[in-house]
């Protein structure tokens, strides 16, 4: 609720009459109450002053009073939910907060129907801010999402084996994790061999691991609603000199980033700890992407880590570290790590070993 | 392109000047090339008269020649996509006809903001009638995916094994027609077994198979951006007496369904042949779902197959039909198959057989 005060202080300073929430990710996290209704409508109407209600499908009432203590304001497809939408309004509205980049043109037709001379206005940015942010119980679901991801190293680690291909590898990790509770992973899970590693974007497909590959695993859980995101390359098999050196290179670039990480470093300046360091080794013009992007209800969130931004890390900041170096002729190799900014550092959530194991 | 030139047929019609289409599965229909390209910009600008053009990010453009002759503006990260966007018109543009149920408020506004004086128009429903009938190359697609989701149950039948759970199963299937060529699952598979088949959402998990369980598959697969969807329902071991009659009743109900399929039956029609049919043998309270759902680029689309749609199935129509019996206490059972409406009837796409397999 504390999350819906600060929504609603934002709301008084800027002379706005309420807000409607309907990205679920954002209804998620102001209410607790995960759901996607598709094509129903699913909301929270957040007056400036006043209880909050939340809107969603009839059948959907008895699961969303499990996380939402306040109104609930069901509707069936026989009714019109607009109609009943704004006929359930604690106050009236002349100046609505909305998310413009995720309301259709559609809806607010809808909303503009029924609200005689209303207008509308962005609140986009302002949950971005807010959800940059995270809180102690945030962080709780974080380090139990990252746990998990850590557990599907180790398991995608135990089934390397002559003979299976990428995808035989990939199932049975997704199926172990979701066996200890994950409620699904994170986007989809990427096991890559062998020089196929080499590509920051492939697809795992049915090529059989061989002795001599790296197999890169990248994958993320969710938990609670909240996402994880992990890389580890292990070599199958005794790695030749030249996959060991770009192991090595990777694996310094990303500690060096980690261990820059406190509140008042700007974003850009990890990015550049970590390319300066691949470049010093000769292998800048493999590290084609960007260092990291923020991490929380969405697998990509803000903040962004990459050379042009300029923002200043502060506390309660949750990001990957992923550098990685791409070389057509030797291996990829990419690794990454969770890491939320603390009052005087870093604290990392992935703990599996960045040691190079050979299996 | 025959059907961007329907498209501008009815932009002639209705004296608009251009439609700009960004929804990807409409973007696929148009052009054939298919992409998500989460927030950058794709679309293509179909003006009233002469060529249409695509807009895509820079790196997509490669992809989008395979399959789109027209021309291909691309976007780089670094330039505004919507000057660019703008910049390209080929015509000037005062009425604009827009997705409305797909396009945000922020994009609406950035167009608003470069088209001096614009007016917009939805095309939704323009869309959806234009997608309704199936050309004969998507059917070429439908029935290739119908293929493939046949060829998946069949794997499923021959996974069953005491000590297996569903997730097991549901893994192994998936992997299989991945092999065999899908694109992707049109949907979460499904896998239950035992009275997990009695609830028509149900989640797939740990639960063991055991002797005595129906095993409820239902799945689809995409093969060129095209969608099946299929449910078959097997005993694992010899069925009761009772689980049998459920069995051959919903077996009866879908087969008087699929017979009534031809030109000029309504919709409702086919879902009041099955409710009946079930009804009549006492299991009336049980079947609560509709009938089926159309079927084509998305997994569920028009014509939906309800007791409320008056619609007339036309030659070209592709839809589910999928009546099912939920007995909390026996068994659950729904079988579903994939239907065109043929000049004078219906072909079946999914083949698998619908006599009661016991495994």
């Amino acid at each position: 609720m504390q999350k819906l005060a600060a929504l609603q202080a934002y709301l008084t300073d800027n002379q706005l009459d309420a807000a409607f929430i309907t990205h679920p990710d954002n209804v998620f996290y102001f209410t607790g109450f995960r759901s996607n209704p598709h094509e129903r409508l699913l909301g929270v109407f957040v007056p400036v002053q006043g209880e909050s209600f939340l809107i969603c499908p009839q059948m959907e009432v008895p699961d969303a009073k499990e996380f939402f203590s306040g109104t609930i304001v069901g509707h069936v497809d026989t009714e019109n939910a607009w109609d009943k939408l704004v006929a359930s309004f604690t106050i009236p509205v002349a100046k609505l907060a909305i998310e413009k980049s995720h309301m259709t043109v559609e809806r607010m037709e809808f909303l503009e129907s029924r609200i005689q001379g209303v207008a509308f206005s962005g609140i986009d940015e302002v949950i971005t801010e807010m959800r940059l942010i995270k809180t102690e119980e945030e962080l709780v679901h974080l380090r139990e999402a990252a746990a998990l991801a850590d557990y599907a190293i180790e398991v995608g680690c135990s089934l390397l084996a002559e003979g299976k291909t990428e995808m035989d590898i990939l199932s049975e990790v997704e199926t172990a994790v979701k066996a200890k509770g994950a409620d699904g992973m994170s986007f989809s899970t990427m096991v890559l061999s062998g020089l196929k590693t080499a590509s920051p974007h492939g697809t795992p497909g049915n090529k059989k691991i061989e002795k001599g590959d790296f197999v890169l695993f990248d994958l993320g859980v969710i938990v609670n609603g909240y996402c994880s995101d992990i890389t580890r390359t292990v070599a199958f098999g005794e790695p030749t000199a030249a996959q060991r050196e770009i192991y090595e290179t990777v694996k310094q670039a990303e500690e060096k980033a980690v261990a820059l990480v406190r509140p008042g470093v700007l974003a850009k300046e990890l990015d550049a700890a970590a390319r300066d360091s691949i470049e010093a080794a000769g292998y800048g013009e493999y590290f084609t992407h960007r260092l990291g992007h923020g991490l929380g209800i969405s697998v990509h969130e803000f903040p962004s880590i990459h050379g042009e931004n300029d923002m200043e890390l502060r506390e309660g900041m949750v990001f990957t570290i992923e550098p990685g170096i791409y070389h057509p002729e030797v291996t990829g190799v990419r690794i990454e790590d969770d890491v939320v900014v603390t009052a005087d550092g870093v604290e990392v959530l992935t703990k599996f070993t960045k040691e190079l194991l050979v299996v």
